[in-house]
């Protein structure tokens, strides 16, 4: 599988009173890292291949993180984002965080390839592209 | 056991360009929930509580969520929050987010105990107090 | 002019490490009382308000925010909002908050009523409907 | 005086149902922003500076940010940031955010260099020191 890595930094604001990161926030850079993955399999950002795929987005259904490690503002953080597991209309990620070589925290999120657009009314599952299966499980 | 309901508006900025809510929203409002619901156990406020059980706070190591349901701007939604289970040092959570009658996501979380405070270093878990399991259980 | 109040609950998650709410968070909370106002003096929601009035939104292109008195956890903050001026396609708001007797902090936001929008293109300046000044400007 | 620069990606979670930043996310970057310039003329991080000045913080009085063009997920924007004034304990702070040759937004931030720490009770302003005034306007 094609494997994205990314960096953040743990800021003050992303910290709650106890001075460790308010956990929404992962779920937050997770979502950032989702995308980054993606961006990068297609070769174009987010804004692009919501069109050149003609759909509403990649929803997800399904949401875990495990907090193994407590980081604080100031920390850098890397993430390795990869697929890790392809179903007809649906795929799931994972997420693995890393502060210097420790794991402090592990994404798992199930997305639901979608097309239809929530303002305009419905949206309903579709398959996922062949092609965009192909660009995610790397190359051959 | 005892269970807690709250009422939040989904607003504007809880939303992405989809129109749904920013799916990590759901975590913190579950979160507030939480505290919501040991708030009315122990009958005061978290600023209160904390000081009074003389522990660092109920630390998340397991956050799941369950997204059944997009919301969107300006829906009223409706969280049920209980204990499901009580071990020694952690406990889980569950809440229910329903938009009317629907079931619109679920969240599922684990937390553990902790003394010592962060900032100052370390923290470990600890056994959750006795007064406080019966609390959140509810009346007999 | 018309007046409107809404109740806050300042939650773990809003503050960061000193124990006080980070301040971004009172933009997104004026930002709802502005929606709240708005839908209150046009009797009907966000979401369709837009639709009825065929605009792309009140965008924000000026805020300021004091802040006097920092609040904490736990406190219930009470905002009262109304507009302060209007202009021919932009409006100003003014957000008071406060807690118990104190004013804790003040928002001011300039806001440009706008036609189009932005996924589909450029947006533009139009006049704010007479209907709206009358419905903001309260009964006569 | 001494000017930092940053580079932040806009992600779809930092965007709004208009597609565009939400902007209240604009006052969390112009906070990191902040901290990055001040860690940068102290030559260390702010878990270390606020420890090495043993001060509070450098508490935010008072905010305004001006939104000239609305930038979009997915674009990644540059900010400079200088202080543009020192009194004796409080000092502002100007953030230029640019989306390629554009000024898309505008920060303005007046701080307050402040003993003791909220949790603990009550916090007051101090002078800032004369080494951090040196350090943030950069070399003579």
């Amino acid at each position: 599988m094609l494997v994205n890595t990314r960096v953040f930094r743990i800021e003050w604001g992303d910290c709650d009173p106890a001075g460790i990161i308010y956990y929404p926030r992962y779920l937050a850079i997770f979502d950032a890292c989702t995308t980054a993955l993606i961006e990068r399999a297609l070769g174009m950002g987010k804004r692009d291949y919501l069109k050149v795929y003609d759909f509403a987005g990649h929803l997800l259904v399904d949401v875990r993180c495990r907090c193994l490690l407590a980081t604080r503002f100031g920390d850098d953080v890397m993430i390795e984002t990869t697929v890790s597991e392809f179903r007809r209309s649906s795929f799931d990620f994972r997420h693995r965080l890393t502060l210097g070589t420790t794991l402090a925290a592990e994404g798992f999120e199930t997305r639901v390839w979608v097309k239809g657009h929530p303002p305009a009314g419905a949206i309903k599952a579709a398959p996922i592209p062949r092609q965009v299966v192909e660009a995610l499980s790397g190359p051959a």
